[in-house]
């Protein structure tokens, strides 16, 4: 059972996971050196702790206290409660749902063992998209949509931070993933094992979705680029088909979630 | 051409368009008295002007008189130059794109004239989505997905609301939508003129969305509920289809953004 640590003064030390929270870079860096990350608001604590993390500590006002009863029940990482305004205070930031909790990270899989085990597989590649929240609903798509394993590249941002574990419901902790350095390293661990890499793209001389789809791949894997400038040409030039989702003339393209959304559902 | 006004006085109160963006409710209530509705980004802007807006006034960064020249041109409208950092002290936040406009609204179509067209027909019913975020990506998919126009409820977010229009990369503007007050309504108009309503839903005795696509109705309306309680009950009882997106078992459901993509490119 974890110990209810009534906190008496905000400058305690054993606060240090949960400080700053609004300060990007120190967060990236704090959580990297010590390998932990945070997990916000209850259903995505009991998330983290249900995928097989051990918790660090908690942070809770005291109604999450029982709401989290038997996540606590299982740990023995310290339970610190705190009002919501002096949660405020450590944090920095208004926190909507009322509970904390930093956990372990765990090292990261081999690619080769996830697209090792034979038979249909979907795998998600995201080429340096940077941006938290998108990646995390691209986790949430990727869970509820059948893809098996999700792989970032070295830029890509990381889907265990707060924003983006909050925006994929907590899908980033039960989905497989990894991260491995260049496309190259990649396109060659998926070509292995053969699963068959294809490059999202808005280029009009690509296939459509629907006839990808009509190929009838068992084992698939899509990369996704970034909003701004889409899948590198290098890439684009490596995988097997450059993949078009058609849309109407003269707009935007999907955002690259609803593209995830849309090419998972299309080649399920 | 607009006139390009040095303000001298951060409290002119021709800059009343544009002050404390950030309180919501202030804006909501501002932007329904007064008719306007504003637009961030340059991008944003042009397209605003390009639909057909007409502008009240625009505020921007210096750099931004050169790259909106095209839109300035067109107008009478005062142009309102200051530095980044007075731009922030009269919205009150911190401004990404450096370019604002404030345009005047148009009165809202009668459902009966979006319907009325003869042939296929694709309508969005947004009930309740209260998020401007989630109504200016479902608007985003809509346009790039053929679908003809949108309809909200009452109750339901305004996609000319600057958070909406900025998700939607301004494809708020081209999009043919109106707002009316109950489903009855809706729905009786839409039956009126062939339109098939369809309600998404999590229940698990729906049609699949593929069965949905595989009648290849010629019109189609789709329901999308909140995020929290989806579609109303009332409403899925009265619908001709409730729909469900097949989904992994144990997982959340996608939400209400992703779920409009796979929605209109599976039956598009």
């Amino acid at each position: 059972m974890a110990e209810i640590v009534e906190v008496a003064d905000l400058a305690d030390p054993r606060l240090a996971d949960f400080r700053d929270l609004r300060d990007v870079d120190l967060r990236v860096s704090l959580e990297a050196e010590h390998g932990l990350f945070l997990a916000e608001g209850a259903k995505v604590v009991r998330r983290a702790a249900e995928a097989g993390f051990t918790p660090r500590a908690f942070l809770l006002q005291p109604k999450w206290v029982d709401g989290l009863a038997d996540v606590l029940v299982a740990t023995d990482a310290p339970c610190f409660v705190l009002p919501e305004r002096e949660i405020e205070q450590v944090t920095g930031f208004h926190l909507h749902r009322g509970a904390l909790a930093s956990f372990e990270r765990k090292p990261l899989p081999d690619l080769a063992s996830l697209v090792g085990r034979p038979g249909r597989l979907r795998i998600a590649v995201l080429e340096d998209l940077v941006d938290h929240g998108n990646v995390g609903l691209i986790f949430r798509n990727a869970a509820a949509l059948g893809v098996d394993a999700v792989v970032l590249t070295e830029r890509a941002a990381d889907p265990l931070y707060r924003r983006a574990s909050k925006t994929s419901m907590g899908n980033v902790y039960a989905m497989p993933w990894t991260r491995v350095r260049g496309m190259e390293d990649i396109l060659r661990v998926l070509r292995e094992h053969d699963v068959v890499p294809v490059a999202l793209t808005l280029a009009d001389d690509a296939i459509t979705l629907d006839e990808l789809a009509a190929m009838q791949h068992e084992r698939l894997a899509f990369v996704f680029g970034t909003e701004g400038a889409g899948v590198h040409p290098k890439t684009e030039a490596q995988v097997d088909h450059r993949v078009l989702i058609p849309m109407e003339p003269g707009v935007d393209s999907l955002n690259v979630a609803a593209a995830t959304a849309v090419t998972f559902y299309a080649t399920r």
